[in-house]
């Protein structure tokens, strides 16, 4: 499995993603889950995927030979559309079209060809969006009721973000917060593992702001988690019932 | 949904369920999950339940009535078993003979009819025992290893339990991790919800030591939410990365 979310502020978004991939307990690999596609300035989209992976591979080199591609439209190519929406659209269909293929491929062995993603970004002159694309291609935003958005194993990391997540948030304490989400599922799900690719985008920079891949051992990241149990366990102690 | 979850220490046992039923969104009602059955000072049995209500519904009627039928076996009757495994035993059977009835006449329909019990309890001069049953009939059991055993929404409780449940706690310190656990779910799953049914077993007692409805806006349980609510904040604000 996987687990990627995805915070909308006023500020910014961040955007943090596992890289544990397993076909089965006994294949277990690691795939980077989160492809950034940027003109510095211009414009920044991240894409983060859960699912079959060969469903979402195939999506991202789609999306990718249409940028390649001199002949592109902006109904084809996400570094040309002219709004998010349409990024959105067009990521939305690949992926829709993408998963019928192999689908028809599949059909005698059941194999789940299910799959997500989130779309976030920002053209010069739009505001900053963020999208779940659902397996059929349809897709929702983002909004300053639930500024933010999960696929993959999302159980485990939600009950930190429903009590602390907020548009009106610094960036860095957003980090945190879905650092901390990451934390939970790490510790609860063996299908989701490190190393995690973290992206932070400013509001109208249409740039990647800042970009970490944090490894296994990571000694910030193995600090947090520490303090983390210790503030849970504190917490847990203090409390007469 | 449902959240259900027992914890087995050296001390005795706590089973907390809550009491959501629903039949889409537009149909929830409040059903009891938890049924106990005692002969005081001879044994205890505890089954919660989740999954398809008329399933787990009939289930326990057919328990009950081998257990009022005078010329019940000791391989019939739950209250006449030798051994807790039998108990298990004559639980899942029981489950999976009704689960495959009603499938049969939902054919048809795609509706679920999955369903899935914790059973925990003591009988005199055996030890204490706690069993997951599948909706096949199988089952496995707590152990030192993991001694607690949830159904049904389990994901987002599962995080506070991985961090402090173990078998050498005392009953109130595992009652305390086990609200914090449902605490979790209710916050973040609409489909489980208050009233909530716990019940505590000393260990060699062989009957209901303590038995509790926690009612919505229950004084205790919303000052224990606070005050942990306020644990998590002030450790969240606390963490520097």
């Amino acid at each position: 499995m996987t687990y990627c979310v995805g915070l909308l502020l006023n500020e910014g978004m961040v955007l943090l993603s596992d890289t544990r991939t397993n076909a089965g307990l006994d294949n277990i690999a690691t795939y980077r889950k989160m492809f950034t596609f940027e003109k510095p300035g211009e414009r920044v989209i991240v894409i983060m995927t859960a699912g079959s992976l060969s469903v979402t591979q195939t999506t991202i080199a789609r999306l990718r030979e249409a940028i390649d591609d001199k002949d592109s439209t902006p109904d084809q190519s996400i570094m040309l559309a002219p709004t998010m929406l349409k990024v959105a659209e067009i990521i939305g269909n690949a992926l829709a079209s993408v998963r019928l293929d192999i689908e028809s491929k599949m059909e005698a062995s059941k194999v789940s060809t299910s799959a997500s993603m989130i779309v976030a970004g920002q053209r010069r002159g739009g505001g900053m969006r963020m999208f779940l694309v659902y397996p059929e291609g349809n897709f929702i935003e983002a909004t300053e009721d639930t500024p933010f958005l999960q696929i993959g194993e999302h159980k485990y990391g939600k009950p930190i973000l429903d009590r602390v997540a907020r548009m009106d948030m610094s960036l860095d304490e957003a980090r945190k917060a879905m650092l901390l989400s990451m934390d939970s599922t790490l510790r609860s799900n063996l299908s989701v593992g490190m190393p995690l690719d973290l992206v932070i985008i400013h509001k109208d920079d249409c740039q990647i702001s800042e970009r970490r891949r944090i490894e296994k051992g990571d000694p910030d990241f193995s600090r947090m988690s520490e303090m983390w149990s210790e503030a849970l366990r504190d917490g847990f102690t203090k409390i007469q019932i």
